[in-house]
């Protein structure tokens, strides 16, 4: 019964700070012990939003404090730095507990590029903010000599908007595999992965985009053949009527239902829907894939079809 | 005639800044390509300086912009994230420079953390400047608030210091055997590796300390039973009287040899210093090790036997 499963983990899974990522990763960390030892082969992606926000601003920081000796980071480089500072720490929480548990078993974090496609019509159309606010002024400079895009954020002030860009392949995948196939739980993709995109010949080069770390879980399922896509989140099961007296939470969701229910725009943009989808896309890949949507700490028992809202094709 | 090869890079195969890094990495690609090519299996152990400098500097003006938000980043955490700047740059470069050369082979980065011994000494003398400069005042704070060791650095301005400990084992080494055994080439242990201690159990600390990256490419050696370590700097050999009139320049140099020209002050701490000590340490840990210090460039006529400084039992 053992599957090779790979796990979106959802912001709350790491917390939005370096005490709060401490604490997190533990209680994390056990969720995940607990599908390995049952023997399922686990290769996790996590996100980065808050991490990869505090990096840049660092970065920023940097700049404005001696401008003359540093320029601006790339936020692909951000992101890199951003794998290596999650992965530390969930790496780690997760090789104690596996020995705790008399499990001595390779715990690696890979590094890992994801490739987009520059004609992504994501880049003509940046959605998603990160780093600091800004005032007025600054966003109109950043523009200006950047060309960053910008917009204003809900009354709070100005931030820089990147393109979210759909992932077409892992580069590391081999590495990946490998690493599968000799018994290791695998840390990869962090942040969505580091987004590139060929240039000529074989040189891939760093795009100023975030990938949706669902997506990248998605695409990274499908290359490693995996058994199972998990995309975990802060709730038990999918809802449609969410927030609503008549809240209906869901079992099990076919590709043409979930179609519909997005349709009907059930799914929030930035949250549920992302999910819903990379989990549609999953289940449609392949027959005998499965998907499923439910929180870390209930991950086992979806997996034993107790909870969760199960996708089918 | 392929061997398995540890390369520890020095400074100037990663230059000293973001667009430095980008130059630097090609050049430093093409010879550890030519070392590929040749059939041998490569790991590369890269120094961090500059690097986990500008990080950790990053993160302090983060703090100084909003001390209410943010706190301190463990050192440990931003060699961690050095690891995962340092190695997107070098893996993406060789990976490119292989391909164009029609080889298709996988290269990857492990974020490596490298145990340290809570009893070693150089924790109670630290020795090893990091980040920026301080003031007086703000130094002498630092000291109170958060226990660091600060010194005065040649007139500059006041500095943070920390222990530079030896490197005791590699924690993800069956992670970097698995994958140099299924064709990678490997970049591990970035700036001497993340530093962390055991405590109760099976914890691992970080630890606020920085791992010679020599030490660390010698340990990694010895873990992998390595044919070959070979530390890469800005000379083609090791030479007595170096700066000098009787400037010579050593072919060979065996394990008694290099002793005395260590005990006469020969060598620069902090710089040839621990390469030849690294480099003795190997040759010394089993029959057959053999141990080369030369530039990048001439790596492949070192190993071919033509020059830089071969070290003998």
């Amino acid at each position: 019964m053992a599957k090779r499963i790979v796990l979106a983990l959802g912001g709350n899974a790491l917390g939005n700070n370096l005490p709060e990522q401490m604490v997190a990763v533990k209680k994390t960390a056990t969720a995940i012990a607990d599908l390995i030892e049952a023997g399922n082969e686990i290769v996790i992606v996590h996100g980065n939003g808050p991490q990869v926000g505090m990096i840049q601003s660092a970065m920023t920081e940097l700049v404005r404090s001696d401008p003359q000796r540093y320029i601006p980071c790339p936020l692909s480089v951000c992101v890199a730095m951003s794998q290596g500072y999650i992965g530390y720490d969930l790496q780690n929480a997760l090789r104690e507990e596996l020995l705790d548990r008399g499990i001595d078993q390779g715990v690696a974090t890979v590094l890992t590029q994801v490739e987009v496609d520059v004609n992504d019509p994501a880049f003509a159309n940046p959605t998603k903010p990160i780093g600091a606010f800004m005032t007025r002024e600054e966003a109109m400079r950043m523009v200006k000599e950047r060309e960053y895009s910008v917009m204003e954020d809900a009354g709070r002030g100005w931030r820089r908007v990147v393109a979210s860009p759909d992932p077409v392949g892992i580069v590391e995948i081999d590495t990946i595999r490998s690493l599968v196939e000799t018994n290791h739980t695998v840390v990869a993709c962090g942040g969505g992965g580091i987004p590139v995109f060929r240039t000529q010949g074989h040189h891939l080069k760093g795009a100023a985009a975030v990938i949706d770390k669902d997506f990248a879980a998605e695409r990274l399922a499908e290359q490693l053949d995996a058994d199972c896509l998990i995309i975990l989140t802060a709730v038990e099961k999918v809802a449609v009527n969410f927030n609503k007296p008549d809240v209906r939470w869901l079992d099990t969701l076919t590709v043409k239902q979930a179609r519909e229910y997005i349709a009907q725009g059930q799914f929030a943009p930035g949250s549920m829907l992302p999910k819903v989808r990379a989990a549609v896309r999953f289940v449609q890949s392949a027959h005998g894939r499965e998907a499923l949507i439910t929180l870390l700490e209930k991950a086992a028992e979806g997996i034993a079809g107790k909870t969760g809202t199960r996708f089918m094709r």
